[in-house]
């Protein structure tokens, strides 16, 4: 029986109306924001108060003033005006193999946009963008903001870490969410995303929604929910806001792993590497690029960022800014413009490498969550923030999807520092293979929808354009 | 997308599996409890593990595992062979005014109990058992378990703190429900009163549930929903378990405010006071000597302790009490055996009196509330834990309820050490006093209905016995 508090914000009060599925006033969840990392509010309240919002929700109202309190929560960038509709960035919501960002921030930068990309490490089963780009000796990601305005404005994009002084009370849910089971609630999702772009000051960002067995989440009903969400909100926070549902059930690409999904990243840059990783490249920059303005419709714009993949371009943008973050002039060389054999010698590859073979013929298919759970065992990954992560570890597919593979076939090379591959490591990677009885086939297409703002007819790129999507989107799923 | 666990136990997994309403395995509440205090769960986990019980409930199989394993979080007490089947203690869930304890414990004790009272300070309107105590010089509540077998054995009754030996996860959790609006949740608040009493290692257990505008439940059938919970899990638990709801709306007593209290309760010890206190006296004790087997009816040991009150048994055992806990033998014996003016001299009373005059005539009625809400302004109670308290501060009443009361007759008399009461506190003061335009009129019965543990009829007093319960008792609500 504790006295009146005479309708003063509280903590516990806040607590006790999200608890009971009240909707929060903006001045209550400023105030919980703000408490946070100050001292203020307790780990136990804040604890509670992340499960209170699992269980009862929060209206889009709520979301959007609680990712704009959290974006408010530190410094936030400032980008000469003149750069006004140029900014674009996206958000992968994560997949085994997905080295999309490395060939997308520069081939938008080659195509005029500013790329002002603060990536993440993640605890996924093998390292993020970041760990990623940290096989390149010498790569920096630490860059201040005055730093990441200087690399903008020479050439285009930045690959940085999230600094201790951008939205600080992102930091603080994010590391209670994963050890209080409430990483999957859509606010939270949802303010964590858009918060960290919002700092970004962006005009325009596309969101990578992933769903299938590797992927958070399982069903394209669910991930649909989140996209939907997250454009809506992303739009009513003054960004363009766009996201494509995209499968994550294989691998993106045919190398996984920090070092080896370089290479192939770089492959990509040179106009080839595989084509589920060119299709989400060309599709994700060409709705940035339609979104910004800078291209009629989305298939220009596709069709734009192939072209900068093609010419050279992009790889030149990609070079110019490994060395504006701290790679030397030649190894940044020897990675852009080597033979694969000069690419693996800067790059760190592992010293073991093991070969399995097919046990029948059959149709391949890789399942992806397997081959990630082995190279998590084998170090590319972390379980707990601040791991080390081996960046040599990593695994390469030796055949494709929907081709035939002869039993006795190399189908999958693994790379690791272990003396051997256990058992157990053995027969995970034997379920990923999965052989089928059927005729050879084309994969089927990574994105199957894409889910455009609310306002799109008022944006460039009007329903004439919109009919003229690449043929494979158009066919899975119809523009919304 | 972090890596599965391989079914092992972990924190997180056992908050979602609460979060999404599972029922846990013996060895989830196990491991949770055990990592409380120990530093392997963070205090955000324990935050979400306790809105996740809020939210979802709790089974009673669940319950009674948790309330087990918090009680063997600590020490336990360990007493004497022969007294298996005398341990008795009754808890109550709060009220202004209750001061049932103090003369409870020396009552059953002079009827042959052992009484090894740990009792709490508590965050309500005024201080709570403890803090009465303490405004008798010298009384001092910190005991080593060695201390109260020794007490117990020569005296009967002690009444200390909770060491930070017992019970240490219930301490933990305790202090995060207040600030974390989980204070209210059926699971939380039975384990958190009965692992305290398990540790005691009682054969009876009696719970007062107060329900009414004072009260945590302010309707019957809320508090009715606990006191079933409880006599339910307390009985499960191996201790002989009864609960009485009474009402909690007019104070206890006419004096609120800790020395003021014990001035009330050595009054009940004399054979005196007020009528609800003595009601509340015998009813719980009456109960707790039938349950132990000391009385062959509820209404038979109500009359043992209303015996030992009149006889100056229970004042006697209180007086060797209070010595054996520090009291020096003159100031306990000016209390015991002193005037009303040696009393008062002895304990703590506050400098300034102030009394209130009714505005008009009519049948008196006065609402617990507002009084403590004003005594808690003057500084008799705590907002957090660890407060100090004025135990000088107080309130008598100077009418009695259903008793007629002329225009401008003095109703209460508050004792303050501030220059003058405000303008905010005897508003809220008026806001107390009820007056009727009835007939005078006799007091409900503070008790209005028993609970008795599911197999009442195999312990002594069955069927034949329970019919003779207290008329008052019987007419507000039947036996059940």
């Amino acid at each position: 029986m504790a006295p009146e508090e005479g309708g003063q914000i509280s903590i516990p009060e806040i607590i006790r109306k999200k608890r009971d599925g009240e909707t929060l006033q903006q001045e209550e969840i400023r105030y919980f924001v703000q408490t946070l990392g100050s001292g203020r509010s307790r780990e136990g309240q804040i604890g509670a108060m992340l499960m209170a919002i699992r269980l009862k929700g929060m209206e889009p109202s709520e979301t959007v003033v609680l990712t704009r309190e959290i974006a408010a929560s530190g410094t936030t960038l400032d980008w000469p005006a003149q750069w006004r509709g140029l900014l674009v960035d996206k958000h992968s919501t994560g997949g085994v193999g997905d080295k999309v960002s490395l060939p997308l921030a520069p081939a938008l930068a080659a195509c005029g946009c500013k790329v002002p990309m603060i990536s993440g490490r993640g605890l996924g089963h093998t390292g993020g963008t970041l760990d990623k780009l940290e096989s390149v000796p010498g790569f920096s990601v630490s860059q201040s903001p005055e730093q990441m305005k200087e690399i903008l404005e020479r050439i285009g994009c930045c690959i940085v870490e999230q600094s201790q002084y951008l939205v600080p009370a992102d930091k603080v849910l994010y590391a209670l969410r994963d050890v209080t089971a409430t990483v999957d609630s859509l606010p939270l999702i949802i303010s964590s995303i858009l918060s960290k772009k919002m700092v970004e000051k962006l005009s325009a960002l596309v969101l990578d929604v992933k769903f299938g067995s590797a992927a958070l989440y399982h069903t394209l009903e669910s991930a649909e929910q989140l996209a939907r969400n997250l454009v809506s909100i992303g739009n009513q926070l003054g960004m363009k806001t766009a996201a494509v549902l995209s499968r994550m059930d294989e691998p993106v690409g045919g190398r996984v792993g920090n070092s080896l999904e370089v290479l192939e990243a770089l492959q990509c840059l040179e106009g080839g590497g595989p084509g589920d990783l060119r299709e989400l490249v060309t599709t994700l920059g060409g709705l940035l690029l339609w979104q910004s303005g800078r291209a009629s419709s989305v298939p220009t714009g596709a069709t734009q960022i192939g072209q900068v993949l093609d010419n050279g371009a992009a790889l030149h943008t990609f070079q110019a800014m490994l060395q504006a973050q701290g790679v030397e002039a030649e190894v940044s060389r020897l990675l852009c413009e080597g033979t694969e054999e000069q690419r693996l010698a800067v790059l760190k590859v592992a010293g073991t490498q093991e070969e399995l073979r097919a046990p029948e013929e059959g149709m391949e298919w890789a399942r992806a969550l397997p081959i990630a759970q082995v190279l998590h065992g084998l170090g590319a990954g972390r379980t707990q923030e601040g791991q080390p992560v081996n960046l040599r570890v990593g695994a390469e597919l030796l055949v494709s999807t929907g081709k035939r593979v002869a039993k006795g076939t190399p189908w999958i090379r693994i790379h690791h520092d272990a003396p051997r591959l256990s058992q157990t490591h053995r027969e995970t990677l034997e379920k990923a293979l999965i052989l089928g009885d059927v005729e050879p086939f084309t994969p089927a297409a990574k994105v199957v929808k894409i889910l455009l703002p609310p306002g799109e007819s008022a944006m460039p790129g009007s329903q004439r354009e919109r009919k003229g999507v690449p043929e494979k989107v158009q066919a899975e799923g119809p523009w919304e």
